[in-house]
């Protein structure tokens, strides 16, 4: 099967070149020739099947156009308080391969890592290129939007774009409220995010100011699920909910 | 809410005393002192608020029994051709948060990866401590299973013990065979294993024998995952099925 890259040219039967950082990907790092077929994902979201006509100049003609959309039914923004260490890392790459539309990060009450305008700045460029390789890799038709949030309240009012807001809340759990999760998703609302705390969890604070907002609270399943896996838990049962479950 | 451990100790109202390595942790590593109340699990699958009498002697008394599932409605039993590198590690701590009651690893004829007995002997030990680390933190009932197999015959025997064998095989996907993974599923058999291929994916031959034994092959949603991924979509779905869907 053919490897898969973004580029940002758009779409066009005429012979075309790429520019960097996709042509030293695609021509120094993995060493396309002459005459090689890729398949590109052009910025208007069209894929063909695509032919290095000319490696020295990043030149190439596109072969057909290939029809696929291996892209969730519904739009999934997955948004996490600031976790410790790398698990942002691990979090924008496997959210990625299972299908998530965007991937935020706001500094949440009990985070603990803080950090300034210009250290976002370069995380969120390092989130980038991760969630870049990890679309290529998957076969998705978009790369995901990667935003961290500097502070709190930009993040929350940024929640009115969605049709749906669900906070994965440990405590539901307890309370035996597991159906609601699988009621929210059922309704297919447009476009959703799904909201998760830090390691320390989600304040009592913070899950007032969401369920005043309209936000649903849910369980996922009888164990306690740590900050970095409950999203990939989330993403995996809303695929198995909806793309399996016809 | 209290820390959970697993004792080898049966269930008893009696005052107990625990032996190393579990008197080791609680009491050199995460110092519990005279008084202090922490969830035991016995070996018997029990669950007790338990309090410390005497930390100098590990002693122990009940203070309540705990009821408490926190397992999957059905013995899942993970399988994997052995990965490259500490992804056995990742599967093992992820797929026992989730759920699984067994990991299991063998050589597939893809796998890059060999290991003689002596080192599988090591990598058994290593994992098996890993899933009693996640399976105290997810507070699960019971450590899953780890079990790394020397032959892929010695494997493939194992397979007439589950009431179903799953094959998670990407070319299912590709012809768009979603629902079978669900139809399985919602039979509710009682012990399942599902299986999943090395990075390079399972062999034709490999994919050929557990057809003929009666596997059925599914896809597990649009997307390509890798090969330490699909492990814990397959269980989030399970969960989301069988657990939030009712």
């Amino acid at each position: 099967m053919a490897n898969q890259y973004f580029v940002k040219q758009v779409y066009t039967t005429f012979n075309f070149f790429i520019e960097n950082p996709e042509k030293h990907h695609i021509f120094n790092v993995m060493r396309a020739r002459n005459g090689e077929r890729l398949e590109l994902v052009f910025s208007d979201g069209k894929i063909a099947l695509a032919e290095v006509v000319n490696a020295e100049k990043a030149e190439f003609k596109v072969i057909k156009e290939i029809n696929r959309n291996n892209e969730l039914p519904i739009e999934v923004t997955i948004a996490v308080g600031f976790p410790k260490g790398d698990k942002l890392d691990f979090i924008t790459e496997k959210a990625t391969e299972l299908g998530a539309s965007a991937i935020w990060g706001a500094p949440f009450e009990w985070s603990v890592v803080k950090w300034n305008q210009e250290k976002l700045l370069k995380r969120e460029q390092k989130l980038a290129k991760i969630a870049q390789g990890a679309a290529e890799q998957s076969k998705r038709n978009l790369i995901p939007e990667i935003k961290l949030f500097e502070k709190f309240t930009e993040f929350f009012e940024k929640l009115h774009d969605f049709d749906k807001v669900i906070v994965a809340y440990e405590e539901s759990a307890k309370l035996g409220e597991l159906s609601k999760f699988v009621q929210v998703v059922d309704q297919r609302p447009t476009k959703i995010i799904v909201i998760f705390g830090p390691e320390g969890g989600i304040s009592p604070q913070e899950v007032n100011s969401f369920k005043d907002n309209g936000a649903e609270l849910v369980g996922l399943g009888s164990r306690i699920l740590r900050a970095e896996t409950a999203p990939l838990y989330a993403l995996s049962a809303i695929s198995a909910l909806l793309e399996l479950n016809k």
